[in-house]
């Protein structure tokens, strides 16, 4: 155990007072992890986009004063009572969403979706004891997602922590922990394409990128990027698109561009805006008989997908996928191996870096739309 | 060859002159098969909703004088040039929907949808010449999907039989054809329910019932039936089913209603209606994480399927199936050895029986709701 176990740690954290104002450096305090808890110090983290829009807090209940930050990556420092399966010196992702390994969802082969830690946004305390971990001369400052990363030090549920390879880079694998990981698993894990076949990618942010690096890592022949933004198509490249589809340039609907470029549809379709009518686009653009649409893009709370039931009937499946359908701790150490033994290229996704005192400058490149992943060291 | 080969056959035919007028018993002439069909003497043949649907012509293009019967068995009585996996004295079922072998959905293993033979309800001639086979004095009288099983003979494409175990009773086997597969496969090979599962089906006619038979083959320990008429329940329990859902019994949707008796909802769901809210309903109800739907019933032109996108995004997914994604002529025999070896119970489907002369009989029976199937004994 570290020196420091079983103690308030005090150290940087990026404080958001108030919805949409710049984080602030402060002092905060750590308390030590209780029952299933775990301390790390976290190393790497980045900014993703569900970071911004409840920073935002355009559409929620606003919590503050809060600390975000979800993607990321760290080691353990301490951890509470009961915590049997990791140590301090682990390598480890903390995730957004958990894995409790005793839900019925967890002992579910096809689910992820755990029913004691599934992502909740709402709620800015820990489990244990309904209480936050973080304060600042006593007063508590609340998490985010259980991972609240932007801080040196953070207090998770040990079912929100993958130990990983140590001999993985963790300023590179930090980007697995979201969204990466997220595109990946719904292209590999859950629309599954053949060898050969075509995809369709809605949206090439990073986990539209990520999906089509899915595609890419499966052997697809054609990857369809559908973009509104023409400037994403050069970048699209590196993650193996071969042909970008701008709605714009057109007066019918996507789904039929797709279909006349591929003899009547694609074999897969991966939705990663979280637009309504790109959900339904994603789905009626695959082929009938055998084509599978997978939804990844957060819709709006009023929004309803609309299609007619011959698109069903006509063989055609529609699923949704969840953090790619990974489980955190079982899954995630296989995505790390897969970087590891370079099948998935993780470089790439990241297009900046910088220093922990300089993290509103992250938030400045995504609202500009400007680049992937942005990288923050905490040691810097 | 038999005597016939080459020649015109004169046989008796159950014409249908008119929309939803009774079918009048006549002598038809039955032209030799040609390149790529095969001639059938039909044994037997059963009463399909389809058959009534289209023979009251309510919404579609009227097209008299027709033949139409479209679940059957009988024996092969000669073949056309080309035609080489069938001969005379084959034992088979001809089927509405075909395989050509050579199309992109005969080559994927996930579709049964062959662009050559797929189902048209609209085409009442044969592809080889875009001529009909019946006439009468000359007067030609239409085919109905390509089978038109209300005649003694019929010509049929030879990718539309299917060679069947010679030693299987042709009296039975005859509703494997349509409507039984229809449902067995919909569950079967798409549903594809555990051991152990839950499975609610939506309506409990002839497809329905054979989708229970599905989920009670492959194990399901809770089969929930709904429909709209609470007679059909004593019926629905031969098939497996062990629970029943009126929806007019409950003020909520009745996807509530059985994601309160099952936990949060079923593992998995067929929809055998063709009702736009069943269809709803049946998505609806499966659980999130791993529920699956299954969409068979044939919808209204004007339907339009609609649910909140967080319904799939929480790991639903949304399948629909054709002909139980059984391929006619590859897949079709080993559901007829699934009854030699009586795993499939078909008997219990067949609730009535009338000679080819009282045919209208059949008509009257479905028209009525009694019972399930009815076998016109051509030879009687």
């Amino acid at each position: 155990m570290a020196s420091t176990a079983g103690q308030v740690i005090r150290c940087k954290a990026a404080v958001a007072w108030e919805a949409g104002k710049p984080l602030v450096m402060e002092e905060v305090e750590v308390a030590p992890p209780q029952a299933m808890e775990v301390r790390l110090k976290v190393l790497f983290t980045s900014l993703c986009h569900t970071d911004v829009y409840f920073w935002e807090a355009k559409g929620q209940t606003p919590l503050f004063p809060r600390i975000f930050g979800h993607e990321a990556s760290g080691i353990v420092e301490s951890v509470g009572e009961g915590v049997t399966d990791l140590k301090p010196g682990d390598h480890v992702l903390p995730v957004f969403t958990g894995e409790c390994k005793e839900c019925r969802h967890c002992k579910s082969e096809e689910s992820n979706m755990c029913d004691l830690l599934r992502i909740n946004t709402d709620r800015g305390v820990m489990l244990n004891d309904g209480k936050t971990r973080f304060s600042i001369n006593g007063k508590p400052i609340y998490h985010f997602v259980g991972t609240s990363t932007f801080s040196e030090y953070t207090v998770v549920h040990v079912g929100c922590v993958a130990k990983i390879n140590p001999e993985a880079p963790l300023d590179k694998v930090c980007v697995l922990s979201c969204g990466i990981s997220t595109g990946l698993g719904a292209t590999l894990n859950v629309a599954k394409p053949n060898k050969g076949s075509s995809v369709a990618v809605f949206g090439l942010g990073a986990v539209g990128l990520a999906a089509a690096e899915g595609a890419r890592i499966a052997g697809a022949s054609r990857i369809i990027g559908v973009d509104l933004n023409p400037k994403r198509f050069e970048e699209a490249k590196k993650f193996g698109v071969t042909e970008f589809v701008n709605p714009k340039d057109y007066d019918k609907p996507v789904q039929e561009v797709i279909a006349e470029m591929t003899n009547g549809g694609v074999d897969r379709s991966v939705e990663c805006t979280g637009n309504i009518n790109a959900m339904i686009s994603a789905f009626e653009c695959v082929h009938d008989g055998w084509g599978v649409a997978v939804l990844v893009g957060v819709p709006n709370k009023d929004d309803a997908f609309k299609t007619h039931p011959m698109n069903v009937l006509n063989e055609r499946t529609l699923k949704g996928t969840f953090f790619g359908n990974y489980k955190p701790r079982t899954d995630l150490p296989s995505v790390v191996e897969k970087y590891m033994n370079k099948e998935l290229e993780v470089e790439k996704f990241i297009t900046h870096e910088v220093t922990f005192s300089e993290i509103n400058k992250a938030f400045d490149y995504m609202l500009a739309g400007d680049g992937i992943r942005c990288i923050i060291r905490m040691d810097a």
